[in-house]
């Protein structure tokens, strides 16, 4: 049996390498970010566990290629989410550290079940 | 030197490829497939020689998996782009055809340069 | 301060998530389907705190489209890996369970540091 | 009705817009580049039209992160691709130009059909 903090972690991890895999690559522009922002957390938010999702894509980093645009990259990415397995969170975060896109664990925290009777 | 209206059709054919592996696999819901729609329409309009893109996913085929929601596959794409190369369009579709998601070209037409004087 | 097999089993959600949504899409057949598998655990043996990665693609899904190939998809996944921090290891596992592709955590162990006098 | 060259050209955009977005991102090092090259050609060779595919990967930008490994980015593509239809031929190219991955035709042919009596 894997006890719920384990499971919270879990999850933070699978979808935070799974949003990095999914839309790096993805043409975007300093005016076109804020959709892809917004399209990133509404597709993690469908997937269980995920209580909360924040997508924040560094628009320092969009420098336009020859064609005017730019293409989304592993640096862009400062993403912070709480996963929930029953009463247990855990709270992650995605953002680049010494030029690489770290993804660490921040918090896990438990809630106490209120008593019922 | 290759003529507009081939690189017209090239166009076509790498932006639909590319739009197709960029984003099948993304989580996706009867509710977040219009922000998925505007996402994709937005990441291809920045791409050079992109003159128009329409696209359309079907939701009949966003059967909910056991957690609720589904996953954007090559069957629910409906997309109309036309791309220009000088005075030469080209208008090209991605949609399921004998259960396959087909790229087909649907016509291609030059407009005539105005005369200025 | 993250405990050594927290961070084990956020680095086998990592994985899992990343090589899921990365690989989903690529054209396969029964014929290419080893070079994918071989492919995926050497690029996922690249990533840090990665020991072991054992990736098998399910055949009997490889159903050919009308042009004679298929496109992997998240049913035909059944992968396990070991992820290590520091004496910590993380077993877990990506494998179809009521048609989802499931993602869960096997076994958690630690082994002893050999004393070294 | 589509003439065969127009067919070709197109099929040659949608592989390498398709195998662009496919693959960026993959996890690669100079040691595990060569697997990756061949999984691409092995990928690409199954779909429709496609006749020949070559994939060299650029090792000179495989920069070590603190981690030890790199990211496959578009700027590492060398493809060159050759599709037919019917007796039409089309050789195109993905390689870097003014640091951009640009895709482009390099030439259309088509054999004569032999006279068969």
């Amino acid at each position: 049996m894997i006890p719920d903090q384990n499971r919270a972690i879990f999850e933070a991890g699978i979808k935070l390498g799974a949003l990095y895999h999914q839309w790096v690559g993805t043409p975007i522009s300093r005016k076109s970010a804020a959709g892809v922002e917004s399209a990133i957390e509404q597709a993690v938010i469908l997937q269980p566990y995920v209580e909360e999702i924040t997508v924040r894509l560094d628009r320092t980093l969009m420098t336009e290629n020859i064609f005017g645009y730019s293409e989304l990259s592993g640096l862009m990415f400062n993403v912070e989410i709480i996963t929930r397995v029953g009463f247990t969170y855990c709270r992650a975060r995605l953002a680049p550290q010494d030029r690489y896109p770290l993804m660490q664990i921040v918090e896990c925290y438990a809630i106490t079940e209120i008593s019922r009777h």
